[in-house]
């Protein structure tokens, strides 16, 4: 008898008939021989109402008060599921964070998972029950306070549950069929991937693909744990996320060439302008942005100008902290020399990734043309073994995903994309 | 410097509003000089909004599963509530009911509270912080499973947490100014009590009175907590309930020889017509109905008519009991013996309470003479030592209740009696 980890999101359970299908669901699986572990979020927009009502008590709520407050949105969701299933002449017990053993360090808001001890879901589950645990929230190990795990928060639970409970597979229900070429939205020929790679998934989280976060996937692959990202609609088989490729029916699915082309439009670019060209000075810039706890993505230098011994240094960050760079860099410029700062945040980014990439050396050439032949200016380039990024105008992002797309042969022959929810996770 | 335990309601803290106006009376008690421990109920609507939920995924819903669903609206209104203190400047933290160390059986949706280990709230107030707990829940001793303590159990949190951090009062705050002499929606000109006794509150909470339930009144009288019964919307001085008279400015409060009048509307009557007039035939009823797990109220036997050696056996039990006595009863029939049962559910009960009656013998006539001059029926009568209650036609409830408080000389000059939010608790 196998064990399974299913994660549904906050648009599979948003109302009474979404939870209502979902126990429906689970209980098949349960029929099916498995033990099973349901890991959910909060029902819709709950989460949404409560940090609005936070905001109107107080307009900085504080770390761990506010934890507390967000977490009654996965108990209200999961004790409603246990409900449900037990309606369908099934056992089930529900678990919050704390009880499932989910121990994390002490971070409010964005606490990180340290260890998982799942006594009381083993116990739960040997004597026959379907387990239901709150995903997104854990118990610290040193004060024994509530934390959340920030956002995308409930994957990341499934898949360490999965580990700790040694899973034979980790189901994250959503509301599209799985991980597609492209995002649907943007090319409507996006095709769905039946299986990708670990290291494939990871590139494509980094570069802006939204269907599983860079820490789930990083988790998984840590543990071998398999991934299958599926609709909570359709039924149909989803996207394995694993370290091998699959078996489907009597064929083994392939290693692509290229998985898919992923677009990001969250970020700003600053450039520093007019930076002595001479050593430390890059060193000056970054150890005042990773002073300041501020994440960039990609750095460019440009070539000095001869004449006056000047360069400029280009590098991309998340929007929201734009205004928090710009005011340490700043507050710096003496010890740092520079003649001004620029803010753009009106770029985009496009990223090819794909395994075949290491063996294929057509495929950045191939990249450029088909920027190029769409009129697409590029301004900053990035590489790593498995992916291309470039930095483009926000404006052109959707038409050059689409060229890009079209070029490397993924576009399927028929719109086959569907979004079944629309709630968002 | 002095403990207070503070217990706010549903309808005090209904709204971000309302949660603001609380916090700020709050840390007016902190500022006091006092140490300060608060027990909050859910917010407004929330505990029917959630069971409205269950009721929609599950016909029945599971006790276990039914109370984590509960006790997600108190942990949304304690988290509120400090982070609008920790606004204000004041430092507090928020507990659940098993983080209080609030120690239950394992019987849920009404679970009784075996034991306080309020060692973390010690600890927080010792750090100098306000500590808010959430009211009604708890975790059960052997199981360690979430539990809650049913209707009013907010109340009995507070007392049982005053008791166990040998607090001076525990405070509730309510949406009136305290306990009245009278229902003050029937008796407009019913007085504030200034001081009650436990024991006249215990009979008070018996007959029908709502302020205060009864098992918290007997929660503080056995562990001797004085509790104040007060408006979180006036401010005013409200109710005192303790074991002796308190002192009001230079004026010691004296023992009223009448506290008030009571009525409840909430039960029915059941008649067993045609028992053989022979030992062990009420015996053989009760225990039906004990095994029934039904709490029965008052009891009358008829005479027995001498020609047929038959009687009939009255008694009380809360109308939602009804369906489950009369089965039960029917079932029974073979072994009990007996021609038919009435059930009658247009009844109601008022009562007179008072330490005074025991010196006064004037009393019970008095209270008859009241109800006779009234034109009201009255079907049965009970007593204990400090309190009368009779049966009458639901209809004549409020007239037979202004008559006796008018009788009793209870009316006030003026009508004085607030009701402030409205949304019940």
């Amino acid at each position: 008898m196998g064990l399974v980890v299913q994660k549904y999101g906050g648009s599979s359970v948003a109302d009474a008939e979404g939870i209502k299908r979902v126990a429906k669901r689970i209980v098949e699986a349960k029929k099916n021989g498995n033990q099973v572990v349901v890991v959910v979020s909060a029902m819709g927009d709950t989460t949404d109402e409560l940090i609005d009502l936070a905001e109107q008590v107080s307009p900085m709520p504080a770390g761990r008060e506010f934890d507390m407050l967000l977490t009654a949105g996965e108990r209200i969701s999961m004790a409603l599921l246990a409900m449900a299933i037990k309606n369908l002449g099934h056992e089930a017990q529900s678990f919050t964070g704390s009880q499932a053993g989910v121990i994390t360090d002490s971070v409010h808001n964005k606490a990180r998972i340290i260890d998982v001890t799942p006594g009381r879901i083993r116990d739960s589950l040997d004597k026959g029950n379907i387990a239901i645990v709150a995903g997104f929230q854990g118990v610290s190990q040193d004060k024994k306070d509530i934390t959340t795990l920030g956002r995308g928060g409930s994957d990341t639970t499934a898949v360490a549950l999965a580990a700790a409970l040694d899973a034979e597979v980790c189901e994250i229900y959503t509301d599209v069929d799985g991980v597609f070429t492209a995002d649907p939205r943007v090319v409507k020929k996006a095709k769905k991937i039946d299986w990708i790679s670990f290291e494939d998934m990871l590139e494509l989280a980094a570069s802006g693909s939204k269907v599983l976060l860079h820490r789930c996937v990083e988790y998984a692959r840590r543990y071998n744990i398999p991934i299958h990202v599926r609709s909570s609609f359709s039924g149909l088989q989803g996207t394995w996320v694993s370290s091998e490729p699959i078996e489907q029916g009597d064929k083994k699915v392939e290693q692509a060439i290229i998985s898919g082309v992923a677009h990001d439009t969250s970020e700003a670019k600053i450039t520093v302008v007019g930076v002595p060209d001479k050593p430390g000075e890059a060193a000056a810039i970054f150890r005042t942005i990773a002073d300041a706890e501020i994440n960039i993505d990609m750095v460019v230098q440009n070539v000095s100008a001869a004449a006056t011994g000047l360069t400029d240094i280009s590098f991309t960050l998340p929007k929201t902290e734009g205004r928090r760079a710009i005011d340490a860099l700043e507050k710096n410029r003496p010890g740092i020399g520079f003649d001004s700062l620029r803010y753009d945040d009106q770029i985009g980014k496009i990223s090819l990734v794909g395994a075949g990439m290491k063996t294929n050396p057509g495929v950045t050439a191939s990249f450029f043309e088909a920027l190029s032949d769409a009129g697409v200016n590029i301004e900053l380039i990035s590489t790593s073994e498995i992916r291309i990024s470039v930095v483009t105008r926000a404006d052109d992002v959707p038409e050059a995903v689409r060229a890009v797309h079209s070029a490397f042969g993924l576009d399927s022959d028929t719109d086959e994309a569907v979004v079944y929810g629309g709630t968002g996770r």
